[in-house]
């Protein structure tokens, strides 16, 4: 069997690179006679490359070339790559993507195609990078309901926030540092806005409750408000501020998820995940709390988890995988301000004495947070745990202070 | 199809109980029409157990059963497991095992019979209860070349090492608190000599390197002998003891595998795995460290990792699991004195400095560990890397000092 690759970046030669490097043991376990990569589509030119006899151009080469049965897709983005994959689904080859823009926005829409057409589509380094999580999640942890999935998913903002938390940087100057370094885009928006994690939690939602999540059903916040302040007060609270990603059950019908920075408590296995690496807690009702800990992106990593779904798709051949991914459904996303929480406020005030006694009246038992060389003017609270609605709507009332931070409390 | 379970105890019971809770979704993933179980296999009587009526005596009335497809055996012990399960797979059934001694001691041989009867022989739950292990590393680790495995595999053991880390328990009394507890069997043998970490790194290790590793042939050491000073001296070092079992590949026919209490720097990912939890280390080539966690044992984590390969069976109906798991061959796993380590080494000696004096002479470089309230004899240190061999040698032609304590340092 043959293999193509479209898309030739990070990713992509990092599967060429793994594909060549261990092809004695791989092809010894996809149980062929024969795996070898046949063609990578790029509209790029890479002079001198190793691979470079194979690079073309033209797509229509790998559609409509037979002896190609499975298709990897490292391109990212929307658009050729949906077009592209789901014309080889159509055609009878087998796809392994690790694009997550794409499985997070047409994910059901694709398998659809796969189970037609009997051939397998996945996609395990799509979240993760190369940590095992897709499959554990759809075969390994099949017996059991899943409560709740929570991670740190996005290992960028991981970065910044521990550099911040352990060596007391602000955030413009560790993104400033993340992107001389490479562990930053140029344009870091997706990772530090929150909508790479948002993306990943949409595929594990997705995935363990059964019906599409969409990316613009989950409410995102990013990382770029959060001050040293905050982490001073989180570190006097016992915990750690991390970007957390977020799904629960609620009942058949109806999930929450969210995106967004967290105060963890020290207690939590998430608040030991640190620098790029990614953490993800599943809790089952017959298993309990479950972790899955590694580096979440990178070349190797994430072609490594690409190459481990082409051995799959090699010796699965003609039988599919089961994902119970549904269609979407209006209002299965239930609104984030009716979920329970307890939520951090940092606040100013003219006078902090008269604020804390006024936010005491208001939110009943507060938790009172300090921190060395606190400006004059700023409180540091939690408040007891309500729906976010009830908690923003009481802060609305509270004219005596200035909220500056405001940031949800995990379980511990 | 029809389910038979075999051994109706504490994993049996939790496999009929998560068979039955989760049957609509389970049905669903197994994208059969019907999953029921049908015989529970047991000599005991159970008056009045819910599920009396499929209680049978009779191992043939489930062998010459042809309704029956899959066979969960959660028995334990060699015999009459071994003969039951490879019966249950010349019938052409597929088998589910939670037995570790079965796998450790046959894994070669029932997977053999099941590769010629094209019947899938799974046992997830052999290793790490419910954490998915053994899916991962056959199939989304498959692109790596796995360097190294290592982790606490025992719950028991890990229990009572983090009792003495953390409350300074002596070894006897929280032996018996998690006897009282139900955390420890009546007969603690096989979980505090080591023997259950050994069968189970076995497994890992001959599933990895694709060679059968048997548990004789892997040098084990208990935990019986740690003492308090031993802990509030790792302490010292910035470290905690704990059980390690661990496999490394060496050359193509070589491996390492050891289990013996290690002294794990603060730094490493185990160090934090507390209590019962099982946590699992894993290097690849590709991927670099990827850590799972969760509880390594009890009736409903074990129970649904059965479960989970029960769905698989199901699902991949006449078409087999693939691993890479060949004959043993005499000599591949190598001696374990001829492994680079450092050791801490606790002793006493009538004249504590002259015989630092006299380590240092005959080690070089070596580390001094101190703790509170230390006997005037005693003395602690850690010595520089070297073969086990050498550093064994070494240490006998220190006359001057009585060694009580000698533990292998893991690297950080």
């Amino acid at each position: 069997m043959k293999v193509a690759i479209m898309g030739y970046g990070v990713v992509g030669s990092g599967v060429a690179e793994v594909l060549k490097k261990n092809h004695e043991s791989i092809l010894k376990k996809s149980t062929l006679s024969q795996l070898d990569l046949k063609y990578i589509l790029d509209i790029r030119d890479f002079p001198g490359d190793e691979n470079e006899s194979l690079l073309v151009r033209d797509f229509n080469l790998i559609l409509n070339d037979s002896e190609v049965g499975i298709v990897v897709e490292t391109m990212g983005g929307l658009r050729p790559a949906f077009d592209f994959v789901s014309a080889c689904l159509r055609a009878g080859k087998h796809v392994v993507s690790s694009n997550k823009e794409l499985v997070a926005e047409k994910g059901f829409e694709l398998l659809k195609i796969a189970e037609e057409k009997n051939v397998n589509f996945l996609f395990e380094a799509s979240v993760g990078g190369g940590i095992p999580i897709i499959r554990p999640l759809s075969q390994c942890l099949a017996a059991n309901e899943i409560d709740e999935i929570c991670g740190i998913l996005n290992g960028t903002t991981n970065f910044i926030l521990t550099k911040m938390i352990n060596e007391g940087m602000d955030f413009e100057s560790v993104l400033k540092m993340a992107q001389d370094n490479g562990y930053a885009e140029k344009d870091p928006t997706a990772d530090i806005e929150g909508f790479d994690a948002c993306r990943k939690i949409c595929i594990l939602a997705s995935l363990v409750y059964g019906k599409h999540v969409y990316p613009e059903e989950v409410h995102t916040e990013g990382i770029t408000r959060i001050s040293i302040a905050d982490v001073e007060y989180a570190r006097d609270f016992g915990g750690v501020i991390k970007l957390i990603a977020r799904a629960k059950k609620l009942d058949e019908n109806k999930i929450f998820a969210m995106v967004s920075p967290m105060l963890v408590p020290g207690e939590s296995q998430l608040s030991t995940v640190d620098d790029v690496f990614n953490g993800i807690l599943v809790k089952g009702d017959s298993i309990g709390d479950v972790v899955f800990y590694g580096r979440g992106a990178g070349k190797l990593p994430t072609a490594s988890a690409v190459v481990g779904d082409v051995i799959d798709c090699a010796r699965s051949s003609g039988k599919k995988k089961f994902f119970g991914w549904g269609e979407g459904a209006p209002g299965y996303v239930a609104d984030y301000l009716d979920a329970e929480t307890s939520l951090f406020i940092r606040a100013e005030a003219e006078n902090p004495c008269e604020a804390l006694d006024a936010a005491k009246k208001t939110f009943g038992q507060i938790t009172l947070l300090a921190r060395t060389a606190a400006p004059g003017r700023e409180l540091a609270f939690i408040t007891p745990a309500a729906t976010e609605r009830e908690l923003r709507t009481k802060l609305e009332t509270l004219h005596i202070l200035t909220p500056l931070s405001v940031i949800r409390v995990a379980e511990s």
